[in-house]
């Protein structure tokens, strides 16, 4: 996701209380950083937040961070950060490929909430559900693998089914109209979007033991 | 499927050269009937046969055999067999429970197009992808076992990505609007129709190894 520019980005995300921005430091102990052994759950493209802000209100006993590559985006997630304390909430600006450098086996879920489609075969690979990106989950899960996905996008849902069951993941759950299972769901600013217009939300939750 | 019921159906059925009155008698010997080793594809049913007969057509180094349990059905099947000299397919008029009693590790691709979708939850254990059904096709399965389906029904797909999934399959090829592939394809009757309203047709091909 691209926004404008929004000015001073960097400084407003690395200003943020919320943001880590040293997080190799903390690789394999960021169990040390909440201060307690709770779950980590992590949202990969987070985008502006709000997915993972309700979830982490919703759930004061899992610890969440939510990463995102474009800071013109994060800011805006930051504001709405301002007036809040979530001592189970924290954000890392950084690109899905180096998740290996940042943690070690220490997430415990993985939500990819409308991960940009790549849609051209030539960019499969980039998809955040590619061969590719799974081996890196690999290394950051701690037990059970458990990815859940979100998507608008059929090509995108299509190929993900493909590639985390040939990748030795179940599909524990499916929805290919989550709206219209009446699941309790914390929703990003896209899916409230889509949902007014009545655009299907496909979900997914797969495991590999 | 049900039609109405068709006047001396079991006879037109059983007097046709195409259909296997005692099925259990060639157990394990498929291939004698047929006179060759080809691989035997099965589709369980097969309704009014317009699929399995256009299969048998585009592939003759497959032996097709369509199981179905509506006489009334078959009949239609039947009658647009008068015709064709297909060396290559047979029917068997049975219900999927005993599939067991009627092949022995000799089938190498199962179909199952438009299947009862059984929607409501005590009914699942009926659906043609349940765990009760899955167990029977290990033991008429030769080598990988593949399962292909086709519905329109998003209920039962959704059920048996996680059924097929959750028992071993992988699913290694799925589409949720099979006609926007492109994909070369034999329409059952409900398909063509289907597709002239614009029904999206969901596909799955699940591999067990």
């Amino acid at each position: 996701m691209r926004l404008r520019n929004v000015k001073n980005a960097v400084e407003i995300v690395n200003s943020s209380k919320y943001v880590i921005t040293e997080p190799e430091k903390y690789k394999g102990e960021y169990n040390k950083l909440f201060n307690n052994d709770n779950p980590i759950h992590l949202e990969i493209g987070m985008g502006k937040g709000n997915f993972i802000i309700d979830m982490a209100k919703r759930f004061p006993n899992v610890n969440f961070i939510g990463v995102e590559m474009y800071e013109s985006v994060l800011c805006r997630a930051i504001e709405k950060l301002n007036d809040e304390e979530l001592d189970n909430l924290r954000i890392i600006r950084m690109d899905a490929h180096n998740l290996g450098e940042v943690f070690d086996h220490e997430i415990s879920t993985i939500y990819l909430n409308f991960s940009d489609p790549w849609p051209k075969a030539r960019h499969a690979k980039r998809r955040l559900t590619s061969h590719v990106l799974l081996p890196i989950y690999d290394n950051i899960f701690k037990g059970d693998k458990i990815i859940e996905q979100k998507t608008d996008n059929v090509g995108l849902f299509e190929s993900s089914i493909v590639s985390l069951s040939t990748y030795g993941y179940v599909i524990e759950e499916i929805s290919l109209d989550l709206a219209s299972t009446g699941k309790e769901n914390s929703l990003t600013e896209y899916e409230a979007k889509f949902m007014s217009q009545g655009v299907k939300i496909n979900y997914l939750r797969a495991i590999k033991k």
